[in-house]
């Protein structure tokens, strides 16, 4: 196998699309903001990208073996922009991975005629959120305004470590090869898998990009999660000795 | 030394044999089976697998060095199909030589007209094994049925981490280059070297592949794990601190 | 990306430039003094060098992207000679791209003429400094006597691990390749950001190279580390714990 | 600079000669021994092996920085064979590099015409050493018994976990290349830097290679050696605290 490699699924035409990516991390809001795309919205796999950068790994569903890769999907929504939807279960294993993986998505994201890619994805704060802002970073200033219209934040020197990973570098890379690019990252707590978070994103997604999803069973998933910190909080209370976080970590 | 070197020792010729991998992993399942078949059938070494990717280290066996290596044995039993076995003592050392070996290993498979791949590997449960059923991953509707009618079980979402490592390439990279591959795991406890476990797959195989192998010298073993953890329950009973998991693993 | 990439941003004529390095490392001393000169001379960023080396990672200013990368500047200043100056946030995160970035930043001093190189960096001694001498190591004797006139030590066997990373490459790659090349290694506790020891290292380079900046800004920030200091030992005398060697690394 | 790199510093004619590797490992044992051989015989620099995989670093001796390498040396003695002597302070930082690096050092062999290998290092018994026997693994059933005769023990799966690193690659490779090689392992408690260790394996090495070196500094320096492990077990006895196998492990 290639280094990089890219199956052709399916060959629509799409109409000057946007990307959109959310692969795993911090309170895996950007997996669950693109998943939650991809169950309301009628969608076709278009490209499975391969790499010997992700995780030695078959998943399997139902005895059958999926080799690890990341899936595109072509969302052609009746309102708003064509989207091409970037998702999966893994990040590349070491940092040249991340940047030659990137680079690939970004020939893909060419191949398709995108002229616009969000990254979505998570800022965790350390605590419990009440109000899920939504904070944001991007390689113009048009894109800046946009998004401050959608309101989303901008923050001085926020977040402090930069962007890490496939979102950071679609950024970076992204703009290096003219793509106007941002990165959008709903505040979470950085424990709990967080679908509040993800609709959040969503939310001003749908406001820039133009189509509408149904929220409910992100809602409904939502109200799990709390009923979990609720049995945490009661935990805590009687001070019994809580989960740690590194358990809350992987709930949801 | 080139990335991947392959170094012909034989080449007979087999009439479309299956692969049959053994490389350590949990409870060196995959291994004692791999290798109870090379003791108990006529084989002959085939080929030697030498990579880059592999620990830089010779083994030493009376006093002759010995490089890491992979190798393939082949097996003509008088009942049932021809066999291309590979077994070692070593797996990669990182993610990019999991793929490329096992790309290699595929290019063996490939020389001898192989038909179908069977990865054999331990799934662990965390408590020691009672009744020692087999689950199975494959790639292949066809392969599953023929697996479920002798014994092997399908699971929703089980293993749930997927599977690691070369058995699982070869499931994931047999798939896209089509070879009808499968996954044989059998339930062990984890802690232990289990030559029980490694029996169940080994019966499985029999019925599927044809031929016919005793068991005793594996029974044997079993019997010697069993001692050892006959002791360390007579130990716990005594409130004697009980030798850590980690210990256990190592025993055998 | 390629794995070295390096964007000419522009391309003034310097005449017979030094190279002065200044990258992150022990005591940030390098990099507060690069960042210093840069500060109180007037420069104009000329190099940009990305790599697949550096962290998968964008820096986020005033909510735009920027993808981890080293950067070259040109300094002219009125009296003494023309300086390229090299800072930014990253090492490599590798070995080999250790050697490869060092390799990349003298073909950019080649293209410059540079005829001299100075890495700049701190060596830790464990304990608050009361003096900052500054030590050295070069290529050349006739280097070594010019440095020792400026006041800085040579010491048999120090610092005893030798130098490590950009700036001791510099040394070794930059010996190989022709170019005269010196480590000006500022004491510093290891403990805390260091602008004394900074301020140090650039007073033996005023001296060598013909330059003269202000130390004021310096010196500020000198005084407010000497309040945490303070504060610490105060802590330490009431037996209340202090803070530990984690933390103080990452004051400032 | 390229991934293997050797500098030619000398190109004097050697008949037949033996290459002896002693680079860092177990008790310094094959390191020391090399060294000795060095500072006891006339020598000549031949080679220098620079590369990518080494650390990213230059020692500092008296204040000039010298690039990572590993150093061949031309000695011809009086009596015996000639020798080409591989040393150096560094091992290959990955996997990769280590099998690289000892096909390069074979390459180098190849140039000069080497008809045996000789690697020499320590076999750690976790216990301080009264007798010291030189274990042996070879490539020929010839060179086992020329050694074998000298007095090199050889003993059934020791050591157990074969010999890693450039040691046993130069058995490995080397074999396969059609080099007789052997490897010497001095029994060393590994604790501790170990001359008597390094002596007993320079002894069986005179004996089939044929030269004769004087042991004085290599006794004083175990003197020394033992005195420390005197006042060790002096602090035992008294209930002192005694420092810990890591301080050990770097005395000398």
């Amino acid at each position: 196998m290639d280094e990089y490699d890219v199956e052709t699924v399916a060959d629509p035409d799409l109409s000057e699309p946007v990307l959109v990516e959310g692969l795993p991390g911090v309170g895996h809001v950007g997996k669950l903001a693109a998943e939650h795309l991809l169950e309301e919205l009628e969608s076709e796999l278009v490209r499975k990208v391969y790499s010997t950068h992700f995780p030695p790994q078959v998943s399997i569903d139902e005895g059958r073996a999926e080799l690890a890769a990341a899936e595109f999907y072509a969302v052609t929504p009746e309102d708003g922009r064509d989207m091409l939807v970037l998702s999966g279960n893994h990040q590349a294993q070491d940092t040249e991975g991340h940047y030659g993986l990137t680079d690939t998505f970004l020939d893909v994201a060419d191949e398709f005629g995108v002229d616009e890619v969000f990254a979505l994805g998570g800022v965790p704060t350390g605590e419990l959120i009440e109000e899920y802002d939504v904070l944001g970073a991007t390689t113009t200033d048009e894109f800046a305004e946009t998004l401050s219209e959608a309101g989303v934040e901008f923050r001085d020197d926020e977040p402090a470590g930069g962007i890490v990973g496939v979102s950071g570098l679609l950024l970076g890379l992204g703009k290096r090869r003219g793509f106007p690019a941002a990165c959008l990252m709903g505040e979470t707590s950085g424990y709990l898998v967080d679908p509040k978070s993800a609709q959040a994103v969503l939310e001003v997604l749908q406001t820039v990009v133009g189509f509408e999803v149904d929220f409910a069973t992100l809602e409904e998933r939502a109200d799990e999660m709390e009923e979990v910190v609720r049995k945490i909080q009661e935990m805590e209370q009687q001070n019994a000795p809580a989960p740690s976080d590194e358990d809350l970590r992987y709930i949801g």
